[in-house]
């Protein structure tokens, strides 16, 4: 900030124009936008897709998928899947086919204002927090400590600030909470206190869903309204790779279901561990449990908003960690966006991850590069878009921060090359050229154009060298660590008002302060 | 280094399995090469390339260039373009129809070893350094000092050891060398004493053409080796946007026509100061310009090697100044590679520019933005891709160091996504979820992966939260300030022998110590 003022009484005819700028655009003429349509990177050919659908449908037919409860063998075996004797729940083509046809295919995750709902059709690509890390990364001391209640809360109370992050799926457990039901309970809490954007969080017990639906309710202001915008959305780890039912989660699912709460169909392969190695393998049984998942939802709700998450996550096959940060999880990612536009579903899938342990510049190009490429694929959700560090293990506020900066340059690259008579200029290039100026700077074609097609960095620097010098040479995370203190130290305007929250306090224990 | 033997001492199976992939392997099995084809991204639809093509041919025919040289004018209009009353030079669509026909389309960018040889057709990609930095950065004084010759022939020797740098144009000019003869002629010989792989240069005059060429012939060994095969390029920056021929820029070209050495034909208009502020009107522009640089090429000598350098660069339209690190950037550099492949010619453009002044966040950042939409826009020749600083005017040897990591992920997203019987693994899905062991670590299909698909950091850290804590919590900029100190204490293999370098000193000034 002290750089930013020192900067600001130097030069003044700039600074003018900064200024000029920052006054906020109508949303309509911002550069970029929520929901931008991707769409121009293809990884996989039309022939590709076609030989993934059908090794997947192959595999539900052959291999089918174990552990399921026995409400989804009562829900599935309805719906026409088989009951083998080896327990394995196998699903005929047909009906696969059948639900692809008939899948809600216009879901719209709410936000709690109205004013950020995520309209999930065709190739519109939104990005935002997920996760579970158990750690907060502190950038000052260098240092990897448990997340709480509290980073949880600010790291909602950030993004809500945000232009660039569209929804906040809880990026990390709140490890001072020691009871699991307090945990997901005040995980809805933190979330939707901290934000008005749509949220989405994780039950680990399905009795922990309608505890959590009556806050939703309170929250609301009544059921009609929660289930006519239902602004939080559970994330369904309904699989543990490969090809098995998680037990628990599906009985979680079955009750966000009911509550009108969309889910989030996730499946978390480990290429390598828990999933093939090779890429087109791992979407392979991606899709298979997913298409599996879709059925199982239909079959409980026909129509019930479910967003199609296929998550394959790269392994370091020498050492057998995870690794978010390569190229091959970004490739895992775009295949994965490009599977979703064959289906025509709403989907989404992780990108983002930094392995480096703090914002530097390898998680610079680690964010980027999978963040970029999920754009241009057209993933309608990015999911763990920002702030995640060692590989999904700590998540970290000042990058957080930083990220609103590296995602509003993806979405530029998203929003891609307009073309027509006015932007190829021709006549314009003849007036400057023949008897003109012989320059375009300051015509109004040019000025009419600085902002309505360029994002310029908050926090990234562009002076020059001398500039740098002059203003103290600013440093990336030290101007990140002022805008959250900057933020953190207004009340959230999401929090509830007094009434409302005196009424969830009396019913649940609150860990954040009122 | 001292990091890495601490991990090696301390884990001694991972330490073996990684001492294991160390050793090198052979070209065809590495998971990532030179020249790898890409595509995957088109971020122009058909009908946008053809109107930018149109387009182009009416300013050629409408606007011509100013500015040609005599010898200029004479070729051009011998090959039938008209010189107008108004001293432009005008181009008939049917002249450059012609020319992009016959055109030579099969450029190889020879290495002086032929290890490293750049084969330019179709999508293939390369990625080298590029550009005319004045200062060269300091990382831990967080400084910025006029770079000299041995900065660059440093750089020359830290590129020559890199894997993913393929070639060496200069990045940045020798500021020590006061006498611009000199200083051209210095450049040519501090980057071939340092690298074996493909060397661009640029001359500021076309005298000095004559003796870099006898001192090439030195180094090669007679005038008939350099012809065979010409290990230097020149960057002819032959055009000084909007539409103007660069008078003596052109005389140099002719020069090095005329010697055998191919040229990058480089337009570098600046969007919205010397070229059309929209990212169509500036692609517009820079293929006319290098349309008009061809024909003049292939009038001077039918199918001189030729590389199609539509390099525009972005501006910060707030200030005026250039900015290089924008997701702008990376579309102007994406939209020319798709013209290039729209004419199937050798094509190059800049990408990978930091506007950051240090290898930071926002380095890493931008530079994977750009490098990444490059490589899977299929472009020939990506330049100026590593330790590119301050919007160009600075160079980083740790910057450069860490791109090996950073290009080396781009281009394993270059390689994209294998689709067959085998990688699809519907066997292995069914082999380890039907009575197998129930995930895929350690399978033999696994295993063979492990080097043949993924590509490893070498400074990129992998390491958990605990790990990284136990190795001293190391820092990205210092492991590659050790690794730069290391090469640099070793002398560069690629010295001239004895007996050429004192016949080059008996007939050059040459800066550098032998």
């Amino acid at each position: 900030m002290n750089d930013q003022n020192r900067n600001s009484a130097r030069s003044g005819g700039r600074a003018a124009r900064r200024a000029a700028r920052a006054s906020a655009l109508p949303d309509h003429l911002r550069p970029i936008r929520p929901g931008m349509s991707g769409g121009a990177l293809n990884v996989l050919s039309q022939q590709d897709m076609e030989r993934i659908h059908n090794a997947a449908l192959d595999a539900l037919e052959r291999i089918g998928l174990a552990d399921a409860p026995q409400s989804g063998i009562d829900y599935l075996t309805a719906a026409g899947c088989t009951l083998g004797e080896d327990r394995r729940i196998r699903f005929p083509r047909a009906l696969v086919e059948d639900t692809l046809a008939r899948a809600n295919r216009s879901v719209t995750l709410y936000s709690r204002d109205g004013k950020t709902d995520l309209d999930l059709s065709g190739t519109r690509v939104h990005y935002g927090t997920a996760g579970a890390a158990v750690h907060m990364v502190d950038v000052e001391g260098r240092e990897y400590r448990d997340s709480t209640v509290q980073d949880l809360h600010d790291a909602a109370r950030i993004c809500e600030q945000l232009d660039n992050i569209h929804f906040v799926q809880r990026p990390m457990v709140c490890r001072d909470i020691p009871d699991n039901r307090d945990m997901d309970l005040n995980t809805v809490y933190a979330c939707c206190a901290g934000t008005f954007k749509h949220v989405g969080t994780s039950f680990t017990d399905p009795s922990y869903v309608k505890p959590a639906i009556e806050m939703l309710h309170l929250i609301a202001g009544g059921e009609d309204k929660w289930r006519e915008r239902p602004f939080v959305s559970n994330s369904n780890c309904f699989v543990v790779p490969p090809m098995k039912f998680a037990t628990e989660s599906c009985l979680v699912m079955e009750e966000c279901i009911k509550y009108g709460m969309p889910v989030l169909l996730l499946s978390a392969g480990m290429a390598g561990a828990t999933a093939p190695s090779t890429i087109a393998g791992a979407i392979v049984q991606a899709v298979a449990e997913c298409l599996a998942g879709l059925v199982y939802v239909n079959a409980v709700k026909p129509g019930a908003p479910a967003v199609f998450g296929t998550w394959p996550f790269g392994l370091d096959l020498r050492t057998g960690a995870m690794t978010g940060g390569s190229g091959e999880q970004a490739l895992l990612t775009a295949g994965c966006a490009q599977m979703h536009r064959f289906y025509d579903l709403p989907g989404g899938a992780a990108a983002g991850i930094a392995d480096s342990k703090l914002p530097d510049m390898q998680a610079g190009w680690e964010q980027m590069c999978s963040n970029v490429m999920a754009g241009l694929s057209g993933l309608n959700m990015v999911y763990e878009a920002a702030g995640m560090h060692a590989s999904l293990l700590g998540f970290c506020h000042e990058s957080l921060i930083l990220s609103d900066d590296l995602i509003g340059q993806a979405l530029r690259c998203v929003r891609g090359i307009e073309v027509n008579d006015e932007t190829l200029a021709l006549d314009q290039i003849a007036q400057v050229c023949l008897g003109g100026s012989g320059h375009y700077l300051g015509t109004d074609a040019t000025l009419s154009r600085m902002q309505l097609d360029h994002v310029y960095p908050t926090y990234g620097d562009r002076t020059s060298p001398k500039e740098w010098a002059e203003i103290g040479k600013p440093d990336l995370v030290t101007k990140a660590k002022a805008r959250k203190e900057q933020i953190l130290a207004e009340r959230s305007p999401a929090r509830f008002d007094p009434v409302t929250d005196a009424a969830i306090r009396a019913q649940f224990n609150i860990y954040l302060r009122a």
